[in-house]
């Protein structure tokens, strides 16, 4: 582009079941050097309790393993295919973690779960995002609240929930007070990395991200930061102590946490004192590393989705029911992020390969999803008779609840698994056209709809699918790994390279395929997901009230039209 | 037992996908000859419609071939195995089928389907009784004697069935007018098999079964027989006509058809002559195989599932809503025979084998059952977290509604093919439950229930399923064939052998083993039970008002506690 030197910035994408790795170039987000890290522990990265499905932990060893590894990986590749690569060209780094993924800490800052004594006790461990343990708590901390604190509520959907900050930390206390206790503090994964990169050992000093404070710990500068220590005494005495031991200021992430302290530049290879930015969530970084503005929809779509926007923090903006959460500056600073997602997408389809997909489509889960898209691709919208609904880890939103789950009905004695696998894409994509429209109901325009994500990617058949169903155009982000590319955005931004927007500008696009609605799927579409409705709202909200006498009906007499259209 | 000469009988039994022979001792049921041929046209014995899952036909010639190949062998048997074996001390024959089995024959008794000239129109072969095209044709028949003839639906459960006589008749007529205008009557499959071996070719001489009649075809001595003309003109007028070349009378089936033509006493090897008793439906002579009387409930379970109680016809009995028939001497002579069932019950699991189990659980579909079984017997009642309804094949009783479909909820990302497959098996028992509750209520006491077919015999996890649903000990027919050896009882008493009740007392019996409710899981299950009808009630009712936002929290109370158990 222009003779200036070049510079470089580092995002680090920690993932569900990975972490990765993304070195860029300022200048146009050409991506030098990535790596992967599969979490070697537990099952895929995560540890299990075969007597609970709710449980999901983590090991807080795999993270550090996996930073080591990444980094040193781009930068051999960067070293092996641009000439005259210079590590000191890397200005800053960005974070990037799942979340609310909640690591109880000691005084000095080290996870419990990387000690010696807690190491067989999975309390002590990462409460990862998808720990459903603490269902109970969030019942409790919703209703507490909607007693209370009602503006605690507004901001996140009007339902707490057990995938968050206080339901982990008071289920923690309820079921193991020996481990609570001897947690000293408690950190998002996405601030713990920051900080450790930074050589920041006390918690009280540890930069915290407005993003998982603002979407997942009830924090809002509006009134006073974390919830009062009423609120938190009347849940349990013991979180209101905790309180001092937190935080009271939290930050979006072209704040620099601190500079890469000489420990882990000597481990990485980096030059001391390189930026840190602040941490933040995975789906946030990735709504930037997509190009989110105003009047885009971001939707990352993997395991399970996040679904972003922004809109002017001038601006008067309502509380959403059922989004998960809207925190200004969470995605982009001066702007009001607003959060949506579903819990379950990727998921619900490895999982049905995993474990009802016979081997007559395959030998391996590759395989299997090959040969069910092809054998989908020959049938018109409908011509399963089969619907379902998308909870099979809950649902996010628009309902809030992780204690709902999958429905699939239809089924005759000739449906087949790649019925069934078509039927659940549908569930998602009606799972997204419901965020889409309630988010609009509330005053934000969806003007147009960018995907990134593992499956916005590799899976053609369900972005036409989502586009039919949605009926407006799926766009897919330039870079595989938006989220990382975001980090290393907000990476830059910490060092001072330039604002968000104006390197976003410069480093995100779009790709030339757009997946386009087919206006005829689109009719088809909008009839089944009326019935989707009428299901979902039967199961899933207490004021429905009706008969669902029509519904297989309806979907027999669609699937014969379809079939013999 | 005693010194007086061994006297034998034959039932030939034809199911959905093969027939079979039972040569039996009069004296005390033992079995001395048997045999199968499965059909060898189409998939399994059923030829199909890719186009179209509701079509479901038979070649009529699979039913010649097979009576000839399982009589000669059950023959061959009984010269192996019992000293000075006679054929001619085979007294008398008893045949039956399925049903409604529909067969458009010419004026001399021949089905269209055997001829050269209809051999490539499926619609000129045998109309097998899980056919359900006809299922506007229902629709129109419900609805017509609904306004004009509501006697005609009190004994048919409210509902015509698409499965049944006048449905099928006349959707053949709505769509291929040809050979409907070339058909020039219409028998059922075990009508048709009696005439066949009574070298009866004339239509309207062929003996008729009052069970295929009464239970199929709206007959009734009390309204005159076969529905009037002017309810069948107002169906079509072609109907009307037809009406004149069916028949005008039908028997019970201790009634002799005739006695063994000579061309067919050579193919088989028996003595010309002999016996034939009159037709009837394989569920109702499976009832007399296992021994039915007042007060038990004889199940047959197999693809699907028939249930049959009979009360004496010297009592009044009220019209059961929902009950797919009650028929004066349809079962036993002088008792009004109740039928009920579920439209598909094995044809579910093998479904669910055949399409979405994998190959973890065996190499073939007998190797998966086994390891699901055991997988699913080291799980207690509830703690799948899932519910399912039975109506992957319609329901057949109480709701009578062909245009049903499946559904399964509770799914999460760890649920199994084993769980799915226990949930299944629950559904059918939720199913069967809510026929005996159906059937009491309207003042029939269930005092037994002795269960017969393949799944009663081979699927010991199926029956204890079954008694801790249900609430009562399942009892199970000791022969592994009861249709066919009721069948052979009614060729014995149509000889004039014996009345039906004292061969039964000599010739049925139960097995030691009987699998007894266990008080803690019919208590989980009487939980389940109340959320299944509200899901059931809820799809297959018009009626129903309600909500069901209960439903997936319950299951997931009920799971976790019993997990926990």
């Amino acid at each position: 582009m222009s003779n200036h030197a070049k510079r470089y910035s580092l995002g680090i994408d920690y993932g569900t079941n990975s972490c990765r790795s993304l070195l860029v170039d300022l200048d146009d987000g050409a991506e030098v050097g990535t790596a992967v890290f599969p979490y070697p522990s537990g099952k895929m990265g995560i540890l299990l309790d075969g007597r609970d499905p709710n449980v999901a932990r983590q090991n807080p060893q795999d993270y550090l393993d996996g930073l080591e590894f990444v980094v040193k990986k781009a930068l051999d590749q960067a070293r092996a295919t641009v000439a005259g690569f210079d590590p000191s060209a890397i200005v800053g780094l960005g974070i990037d973690t799942t979340g609310s993924t909640v690591i109880p800490v000691d005084a000095k800052g080290t996870p419990l779960g990387l000690q010696a004594n807690f190491k067989d006790n999975l309390n002590a461990m990462v409460w990862l995002w998808k720990d459903h343990t603490a269902h109970e708590e969030a019942a409790e901390i919703t209703s507490l609240a909607a007693r209370i604190r009602p503006q605690y509520l507004a901001k996140c959907g009007g339902t707490y929930s057990s995938e968050w900050w206080w339901s982990k930390i008071l289920h923690l206390r309820r079921i193991d007070p020996a481990i609570f206790a001897s947690a000293h503090s408690f950190v998002e994964h996405c601030d713990w990395i920051p900080a450790v990169l930074a050589g920041e050992t006390d918690p009280a000093k540890m930069k915290r991200s407005v993003c998982a404070a603002g979407h997942k710990a009830m924090f809002n500068a509006g009134w006073g930061g974390l919830p009062d220590k009423e609120f938190l005494a009347a849940l349990d005495p013991a979180l209101a102590d905790l309180r001092d031991r937190l935080f009271d200021s939290a930050h979006t992430s072209n704040v620099r946490a601190g500079g890469l302290c000489e420990e882990w530049a000597g481990r990485l290879g980096l030059k001391t004192g390189t930026a840190i930015a602040v941490g933040a969530f995975d789906a946030h970084m990735g709504a930037v590393g997509a190009g989110v503005k105003e009047g885009t929809l971001t939707k990352i779509l993997g395991t399970s989705t996040c679904d972003l926007m922004v809109s002017s923090s001038n601006r008067q903006l309502a509380d959403i029911p059922g989004v998960c959460g809207i925190v200004d500056g969470s995605v982009l600073p001066g702007y009001f992020g607003i959060e949506a997602g579903q819990s379950a997408v990727g998921d619900i389809f490895l999982w049905l390969v995993g474990h009802l997909v016979p081997d007559t489509y395959g030998a391996d889960l590759d395989a299997k999803f090959e040969t069910m898209q092809q054998a989908m691709t020959k049938q018109k919208p409908g011509a399963t008779g089969l619907l379902a609904l998308d909870w099979n880890n809950g649902n996010r939103t628009i309902l809030t609840d992780a204690r709902l789950t999958g429905l699939l009905l239809g089924q005759t004695l000739h449906t087949t698994a790649h019925e069934i696998y078509r039927a659940y894409i549908e569930a998602t994509a009606f799972g997204a056209l419901t965020i889409i429209k309630r988010i609009e109901e509330y005053g934000v325009p969806v003007q147009e709809v960018v995907n990134t994500g593992g499956l916005a990617v590799k899976n053609a058949t369900l972005m036409q699918i989502y586009a039919d169903v949605i009926g407006k155009p799926m766009k897919v982000a330039r870079s595989d790994q938006t989220c990382a590319l975001g980090a290393a955005i907000f990476g830059a931004a910490a060092a001072g390279a330039g604002d968000v927007g104006e390197l976003q500008s410069r480093m995100t696009a779009v790709r030339e395929t757009i997946y386009n609605p087919i206006p005829e799927n689109h009719q088809v579409y909008s009839e089944l997901y009326a019935l989707y409705r009428d299901v979902h709202d039967a199961f899933g909200t207490a004021d429905w009230n009706g008969n669902l006498s029509h519904v297989m009906k309806r979907l027999l007499e669609i699937r014969d039209r379809q079939r013999c259209a």
